[in-house]
């Protein structure tokens, strides 16, 4: 939306001014759709994250609370309903699922020694590093207390298995931080796995409950990984875009922190031999003017090579086999609000 | 053992003199027991820390090679065999157990800050910080899908509740940290929750996979929960202890970051103003000599007010508890070898 085959850097600016006048993509029908689950699903978060040991709601608080979106409970209470699931079990896994993730938060927010989280203090700025470990580990337990009392082996299996692979992903992560080298496939690998593997978990789970066959568990699987792949390449391009400068968001924190997203892949591949020295200068040795001159260039080298406009087509790419994958479901307000899911976590880059 | 009512710290060192003679309670009996057992677990611990992620198995060998004794899986085989289990589930749960303590301890060694385990270079001073907070994560995930495969519900609930209460103590520890107002039963709450729990949960689901009635689980149960704080207590004595210092081991850990253990809070609260006065400086300050004079003083202190044999008297008590709680199984070798790992664990301050 509002970018076109060959558009350059600054038709990014032109284009969103186009774009204003347009009705965006929202979680609206989403919202509509499982608003009161989700108030359940919050009740049961707060009621969890209790412990008498007070710092731990008052942590696990700050970062709940916080907000962020609750993009994926509700992903797993509309694919609850999508698959015709009558009972209350969502809403329990929902808020497990919300815990996975905010565990996860937790955890990634020490590793990157963030300092902001949604705009806020991150957990670790207001009360060190040391809580933030052990109440992500708490909040994990927690969310496999609330697994258990669910009782589905089924359920448990692909939500001990997607931890795993999350925390194995964030590894490789880190492992690949600051390496120009990185390819696309390499990065694909890790977005898979730190992100994309909750979002296909949360989906898939709204089947499991619900009883459904295995090909719908799998269709399930398969929109969700899709939508999180799409939802991490925006969020990589978001933090490099003017519209996140817009909403008052810090853009540019991956560039210091010197993570290798694929904006920065494919203007690496796509530079020559002075650019990639830039590139390795500001990521590899973390050499960078402190006046955002660098910043500003690593911009520029991407709109000179339209990898923030690329990344949003290989964005859109993982978007329309998420749109496929639900063609096997009956139309129902459940599969419009999970398509539109798609248009949201995409156009939310312009 | 080696130690009378009255008994002056000067006596320790003679009474450990005296002792030289007398065959000390070992694991043995333990150890002959499950041997056969524990190779089957250890070749499954190195089977489930696999990933083609390579540091996650470097890092996660690292510290699970470094040894230890392997006390908790090892308490799980015993236990199983105890209550006759003739199958092969307990392997499986052995290793789950020692990865949720592996876990822990990668996750302790980032909050304590420490830089040795086990006499080893820590994990976190080897690779730093971020891959042992994930590593630990990963084995933490890995814990839970072993559980899964596993598929009982009851031992489901018994390992996630162990964790989230170790993660709470685990808070509770940080928070109490530094403070000498912290009193004996603060002090129980935060070693029942982040050491004895797991012990607890180690021995009792040896009942469960055996399908024992519910008396012999809560013996069980109870036995670990006992132990673990009798194992606690000991661990903590040491950590001042000359016996300590005589097997190449560093003294003094707990006193330089400051944590407040049952010896301290012991000569704390026997002591004067002045005396106090030291604590504060020391232990909430962290004001402390670097020649190791401070030490030297709160171990003379320590010695002036019997507060290490107090300690391990506390430690015999609890230990005394847990060899009641096996009163209800008859004799076999089991029994003796669990009933042995209470005297190793009190007789190792000797």
């Amino acid at each position: 939306m509002g970018l076109t085959e060959g558009s350059t850097g600054v038709a990014i600016v032109v284009n969103l001014e186009e774009e204003r006048g347009r009705k965006a993509p929202s979680l609206d029908a989403l919202s509509a759709l499982v608003n009161d689950d989700l108030a359940k699903v919050n009740a049961t978060i707060v009621e969890r994250m209790h412990s008498p040991v007070e710092l731990i709601p008052q942590l696990a608080g700050h970062i709940i609370a916080a907000g962020g979106k609750r993009l994926r409970p509700m992903l797993t209470l509309a694919s609850a309903k999508l698959c015709g699931h009558s009972g209350q079990r969502h809403i329990k896994l929902s808020a497990c699922v919300e815990f996975i993730h905010t565990a996860t938060l937790l955890h990634d927010d020490v590793v990157d020694d963030s300092s902001l989280r949604r705009g806020l203090a991150s957990a670790n700025a207001v009360w060190g590093n040391k809580p933030s470990v052990l109440v992500g580990d708490f909040l994990f337990s927690r969310a496999f207390e609330l697994m258990v009392e669910d009782g589905n082996l089924q359920v448990l299996a692909i939500l001990s298995r997607a931890s795993s692979v999350i925390a194995e992903g964030e590894v490789l992560q880190l492992i690949t931080a600051n390496d120009t080298a990185t390819n696309e496939d390499s990065y694909l690998e890790v977005i898979r796995a730190k992100t994309a593997a909750l979002f296909a978990a949360a989906c898939r789970i709204g089947a499991v409950v619900a009883d459904r066959p295995k090909v719908e568990e799998e269709a399930l699987d398969s929109y969700g990984l899709n939508l999180g792949i799409a939802f991490q390449l925006i969020d990589d391009v978001l933090d490099y875009s003017a519209k996140q400068e817009k909403l008052g968001k810090a853009i540019g924190d991956d560039f210091r922190e010197g993570k290798i997203t694929l904006p920065v892949i494919l203007a690496f591949r796509r530079g020559d031999d002075e650019e990639r020295g830039f590139w390795r200068r500001t990521l590899e040795e973390l050499e960078q003017a402190e006046d955002g001159a660098d910043l500003r260039h690593a911009i520029h080298l991407m709109e000179k090579h339209q990898s923030l406009q690329d990344t949003v087509k290989r964005a859109r790419h993982y978007g329309a086999i998420a749109r496929d994958a639900l063609g096997i479901f009956p139309d129902s307000p459940a599969k419009t609000a999970l398509t539109d899911v798609i248009g949201f976590c995409i156009d939310r880059a312009f």
